[in-house]
C-alpha cells in the first residue's frame, strides 16, 4: 500500500508516537484555530460567528475499498465530504479534527500517507487540523472526521428554507462519481478472476469524480459575488433524489425534477449506457457527486441564468402536489429516494 | 443484548429511519445551540466565548466488550470520556455529535439502548447531542463522539502553563476503573470456561469506576469557588504517569511523584491484592478513572488542603530533574508511561 519498502509497525510508535509524528507536520493558518493538537481539546475563537458543526464515519468494506482507493487520495476525500457539508450550510470550514481506527496490517508509512491527503485537502481548502485521536481497531480502518465552519447567522442556508415556486438548481454534472465506482468495480473483478490489470484508459473524469471529489467552495463564492443567497440548500451524498425530497419535506413543501433537465457529462451518459445503466438513474440515485443542491427564487433567475456551473431542474410546489420526476414524454413518476428499483423498471 | 424480546432489523428503518428516529427523542436546551440534527450541519452561537472541541473513538474489542458492558453503559461512557476532555481544559461542555459504525447483527432496539445511555449522559451534564452520521460496518461497532464547550479565553487552562515547584493535585482516587476491568475478565473467563455465572457481589464501587464513569465537572465547580485557576490540568484516561509526564513535558519542566501519596480506596488496594497486583502501579498505569489532573501555584495550597476531592500527589522540578517516582522508603524510580514492565520488578 506504500510506495517505499520501508514498514514500520505502528506498535513501534505507539499512539502517542503517531500523534506526535502527524503533529510536527501540522501547520495553523486560520487565525480562528487558537490552539491546535496535543492538548486535551483544540481550541478556537469564531470572534463572534455562528459555528457549524458536521461529523462523517468512512467504514473500510462499506465506503471504500483499499483495492482500489489510494489511501492519498482516501485522506482528501475523507476531509472533502465533510467540508461540502459545511459548504451546503453557506458557511467557510476553517478546522476539522481526525479520529482514525487502525489494525495492525497498516504501517506507519501507509498512516503517513493518509494523513498526506488530507492535509492536502486542508491546505487546498485553507483549514486546519486541529485534533484527533487515534486508536486501534481489530481488522478494517476507520475514519470519523468533523468539521467546523464558521458564517454570520444571516448567511446561514438551511434545508427547511425553501418557497413554493422556488427553482431547484445543482452545480456541476450528476452520476459521474457513481459511473468510476461501476469502473472500478468491473476492473476488480476482471483482477480477480483472471489477474489482468485493470484498464481504466480514458475514465479520468468519472474516475477522478469517485476518487478525488472536491467540494463546491466555487459555487458558494460565485453565489455571493452573484448576490444570490439560496433560500434552501444541501450537498448531494446520496443523489439528487434524495437530497430533493430532504428540501421538500424539511420545507414542507412538493417537488417537480425535470429528466431531461439534469446535467449529465457526456462520458458519464455513455459508460452509464456501456454498462447498461439508465444515466438518468445514475444522475439521480448514484450519489457521492458532493455538487450543491438549493433552492432560488424565481426572481434570482436571471443572475444565474446560462451559467454552466449551475442548472435548474426543477421547482417546488405546494405539499398536496408530491414529488414528482417529470420524464422525457412528460410523463409522471414518483420521485422517490432509494430509485434504483422504480426507475430501473422504465428504463 | 436487549431487555426486549422484539428485534427490529437496522434495514427496516435505514439510515434516514434511524436518524429519525434518534431525532425525535433529542431536546436542545443549551441556548448556543441554535440547530440541532436534521441539516448538513449543527449550528452554535458562542456568543463571545471561545470553543473547545475534542474528538474521541471507541471501538468494539479494542476499548469495550460487549460480554460484560452493557449497551447503555457504553453510550453513557462514550458521552462521558469525551466530556471529560472538555473539564480538562477548564471549559464548560456544551454540544456532542456523535458517529456510530453498526453492523447488522444489533437490531434497532440495542441502538436505542446505546442512545438511552448517550442521552442520559447528556442530560446529566447539560449537553446537547447536535449531530451525528451512522453507517454500515462489516463487524463491530465503532463510536465517535465529538463534544464541543465553551469558555472565556482567559479561563482556559492548558497542558502547558505549569511551573517550577507548583503542586501536582489529583481528584478523587485512581486505579478503580482499572481493578472494575480485571475483575470483569476474570468472571468472563470464568463463565467462558465454566458456565459458572458472574460473581461480581461486593465490587460495585470499582465495577461502576469501569462501566460508568463520571466526569469531574464537580471539581470544575469547587475549584472557581476556592477561587483557584489550575496552571495546567489534563484529565487521567491513560493512567497518573502518563498525564504527569504530559504535564511535565508540554510545560518544559521534570515532576516529582510520591508514591505513597496516591489516592487509592481501600476497596481498589484489596483487589488489587487479591489479583497479586501492585496497587501503586494500578494507580499510576491503570488508566480510565476519568480524574483531574492539575497543577497549582504553592500559595494556593491552603485554599485546597483539607479536601477530601483533592489530594497533592507530587510537585513539578526543573526538567533537569527529570521525571521521577519516589518510592515508601524514599528510593527514586524512572516516572514511565508504560509503567507495568518497569514497576512489576519492584512489586
Amino acid at each position: 500500500m506504500s510506495d517505499t519498502p520501508t514498514r514500520t509497525e505502528l506498535s513501534a510508535l505507539g499512539e502517542f508516537g503517531l500523534i506526535d509524528r502527524l503533529a510536527a507536520r501540522v501547520r495553523l493558518t486560520q487565525p480562528s484555530s487558537v490552539k491546535g493538537m496535543g492538548d486535551d481539546a483544540a481550541v478556537i475563537d469564531p470572534a463572534g460567528l455562528y459555528q457549524v458543526v458536521t461529523t462523517d464515519m468512512l467504514v473500510e468494506g462499506v465506503h471504500f475499498d483499499l483495492a482500489y482507493m489510494p489511501l492519498k487520495h482516501l485522506g482528501y476525500k475523507a476531509i472533502v465530504v465533510n467540508l461540502s457539508d459545511v459548504y451546503a450550510m453557506n458557511a467557510e470550514p476553517r478546522q476539522v479534527t481526525v479520529a482514525l481506527a487502525l489494525s495492525n496490517r497498516f504501517p506507519v508509512e501507509a498512516v503517513d500517507e493518509l494523513y498526506e491527503g488530507m492535509l492536502l485537502a486542508c491546505q487546498q481548502y485553507g483549514v486546519d487540523l486541529v485534533g484527533g485521536d487515534t486508536c486501534s481497531s481489530r481488522s478494517g480502518l476507520v475514519i470519523a472526521v468533523t468539521a467546523i465552519g464558521a458564517a454570520r447567522s444571516e448567511e446561514l442556508v438551511y434545508r427547511n428554507g425553501a418557497g413554493e415556486h422556488d427553482l431547484l438548481v445543482v452545480s456541476g454534472d450528476l452520476g459521474g462519481a457513481y459511473m468510476g465506482l461501476q469502473v472500478l468495480e468491473r476492473e476488480k473483478s476482471v483482477f480477480t478472476e483472471t489477474g489482468a490489470q485493470p484498464d481504466l484508459a480514458g475514465h479520468d473524469y468519472i474516475l477522478e469524480r469517485q476518487l478525488k471529489p472536491e467540494a463546491r467552495k466555487d459555487i458558494i463564492v460565485l453565489l455571493k459575488q452573484l448576490g444570490v443567497k439560496p433560500t434552501a440548500m444541501i450537498d448531494i451524498s446520496d443523489g439528487l433524489a434524495s437530497e430533493a425530497l430532504h428540501i421538500a419535506r424539511s420545507s414542507g413543501l412538493g417537488v417537480r425534477v425535470y429528466d431531461e433537465k439534469l446535467p449529465i457529462d457526456p462520458h458519464t451518459f455513455n459508460t452509464a449506457r456501456d454498462f447498461h445503466l439508465d444515466p438518468t438513474v445514475c444522475a439521480l440515485s448514484g450519489g457521492e457527486d458532493y455538487e450543491l443542491l438549493f433552492t432560488i427564487r424565481q426572481a434570482d433567475f436571471e443572475a444565474i441564468k446560462g451559467n454552466p456551473n449551475l442548472t435548474v431542474v426543477g421547482h417546488m410546489t405546494d405539499a398536496n402536489s408530491g414529488y414528482r420526476l417529470v420524464d422525457k414524454q412528460g410523463g409522471e413518476h414518483e420521485l422517490t429516494a432509494q430509485g434504483w428499483d422504480a426507475f430501473l423498471k422504465k428504463g
